[in-house]
């Protein structure tokens, strides 16, 4: 009746987790309180939609990792999750949406009766997306003997590089994306109405391919139209595309949550000259940075390449050009860790992977072009094959 | 070239204000800060996915309300949001994903620099699903002359009754909601992948009607399938459905954010007596429901009309029975204030709106069958019309 989760062999969790442990020694913590969707499953397997109510994760140094989450979802949770069935544990109804309480109040007690309390120093996200600061002071107030700090993005972190099997899935949510971006590419035409084109993205997106099925992927397709073009994170509305409009295409395709995102931009007839040097400079950027790409070099040596390429062409972009990938949820496919940027401090690895992306909004316009990278042994794979230049659609 | 908004009109937007800040008043608030990308659409109109960074609306007792976003977002904020443009306001980019800084902090300074910030009472949304602990550390510090209260979710209880133009919303919501439902009934069939059925979900709900073109819902179809609909949030894999299977199906409708909800089983065959029995309970618990709602009935009342008729059947559900819905982001179309079950204490008042869900999780099958419901003056109108019973498909 168990349905084992055969995404990742059992040794291959058992080192996230020793990854995992290794940085909370290293900081001291002997345990964390781990909320991010993405890091659950991560470490357990699990995956539902079940995050809009709180969930934590609790990480002993040593020991058995405890599950808490909602009693109906408790109940389903060894359908992905590998944890032993009797460490996922569901707080009653009760304490859903109600202004007095807080589940994480009763997961406090839980812990307590399950003598995991002595007193500690414990670590939290405190930058988590569902992870509120009601929830905090819930932890705070049922767990005075602990010592809360903050791990920032630990688990992130231990996601950095990817195993063999992730890249498995990453290669597969590779094609899936390809398949989106060709349904952009076909609906995404004069008189075809936004929500239609958007309509036929999703369906690619979910439909995935014949081998392997899609999943929703953690933002839903962005496609910012015409002088809305100067703003990145429109979603659609219903009025039909228009000739002469470009339309700056964002999706990503998603295989058991691992993302493979992709920007590409069409134009609707012929580009205006503006538009037309804007792509060549996105991707003179793009190519330079390409090439630099390889173990040993700085992220900022990449966003340093990027601006002095965008020099050349008089322009300037004061966002980073891209950012980790791999597993996500809603609302970001983006794991919150390295940003290629002038900031940045990390020196590139084998096996890091990344949405390198050239966004730059001018005044009524704009432009997306970007490839999803892996860093090799000895230089850059791209993850899809998929022409990276103005598209044109009619 | 500014577009304005013309969904609802300044009058309306006006109330909405005016009510929230009558409960200020009443707890004493000189300014709110509301960070939930609902209450954010329902104040300003401002609607893009833009949530996966820091965005908050500063609401004073008097006075223009100030919008800060991340800068790119911040830029073209007045595509759908009607504030004056001097009021959106964008933080640079060096503050987004770094460890040791945050948006909110420099928030502060900029409501400071603004004059903004004399000592207050401020309420704080804390638990809103996208302002974390680490937000609200950065805001007690930037701001220590500020006294932060919780407001709960004071504008979700704005919320909770409908205007005419927002039940419009709804009302084309509803209707995308049947067409969702409608492509589930065709495509959730032996042979045929989850991952398939939920495309063509997928594509109905972004599609649309040919007047309204749908929008994207808060949450992915759900349709846990065969032994696994015994626990609600699961989502597709890429396995074909199997003939006896049941397949328990939510989804919504959305149309500009409002949201209709429908649950619905499917059948791939003929029903197991079981499944058949739990069915006509969950059926007879929501008629006996229905027949109760009309202004100034508690909903605990409606809670106990369902416990009574479930009972009858030997048939016991901790859960609650509805919630309200309406205006909604990821990751919930639920409105996180009115829930129909015995600790609550609202009244009905006329154009409350619900998603009255009767779901019901057992070992190994599981049962969900709803409706999306309006209080009128006199009793309930419901949203959609689609057949209320186990569906059967081949």
């Amino acid at each position: 009746m168990k349905e084992t989760p055969v995404l990742f062999t059992s040794s291959e969790y058992a080192e996230r987790l020793a990854n995992v442990r290794r940085r909370m020694e290293a900081m001291g913590l002997s345990a964390l309180l781990v909320t991010d969707p993405a890091n659950l499953n991560y470490l357990t397997g699990y995956n539902a939609w079940s995050f809009y109510t709180p969930q934590v994760l609790f990480v002993p140094l040593e020991g058995d990792m405890l599950f808490f989450l909602r009693a109906m979802d408790a109940q389903g949770a060894f359908r992905t999750a590998w944890l032993p069935p009797d460490t996922m544990i569901g707080y009653p109804e009760s304490f859903v949406h109600r202004s007095h309480l807080h589940p994480f109040a009763w997961v406090a007690g839980a812990l307590r009766e399950r003598g995991r309390v002595e007193p500690n120093r414990v670590g939290l996200e405190m930058d988590s997306q569902f992870f509120s600061p009601k929830a905090y002071r819930s932890l705070q107030t049922g767990l005075p003997e602990w010592d809360f700090v903050d791990a920032d993005e630990l688990v992130n972190w231990v996601r950095v590089t990817k195993s063999a099997a992730e890249l498995d899935q990453m290669r597969q949510a590779a094609l899936v994306c390809e398949s989106a971006m060709t349904a952009a590419v076909e609906n995404v035409q004069v008189g075809v109405r936004q929500c239609d084109a958007a309509a036929a993205i999703s369906h690619a997106q979910i439909s995935g391919t014949p081998a392997a099925g899609g999943d929703y992927p953690a933002i839903v397709p962005m496609l910012p139209t015409g002088e809305a073009a100067d703003t990145p994170h429109l979603t659609w509305n219903d009025q039909p595309f228009e000739a002469g409009q470009a339309v700056v295409v964002e999706l990503a395709g998603a295989y058991h949550r691992y993302h493979v995102p992709m920007a590409r931009t069409i134009v609707l007839g012929t580009p205006s000259t503006e538009l037309a040097g804007l792509a060549d400079a996105i991707n003179d950027g793009l190519s330079a940075v390409l090439d630099l790409v390889r173990p040993g070099v700085a992220t900022r040596d990449l966003a340093e390449a990027w601006t002095r390429t965008l020099a050349d062409y008089g322009l300037e972009k004061p966002s980073r050009i891209g950012y980790s990938i791999g597993l996500a949820y809603p609302p970001d496919w983006g794991e919150r860790t390295v940003s290629l940027r002038t900031e940045d401090d990390t020196i590139l690895e084998e096996n890091m992977t990344f949405h390198l992306i050239g966004g730059m909004w001018m005044e009524n316009f704009g432009c997306e072009l970007s490839e999803a990278i892996r860093v090799t042994a000895s230089g850059v794979e791209t993850f899809t094959n998929f022409p990276r230049r103005l598209l044109t659609s009619s």
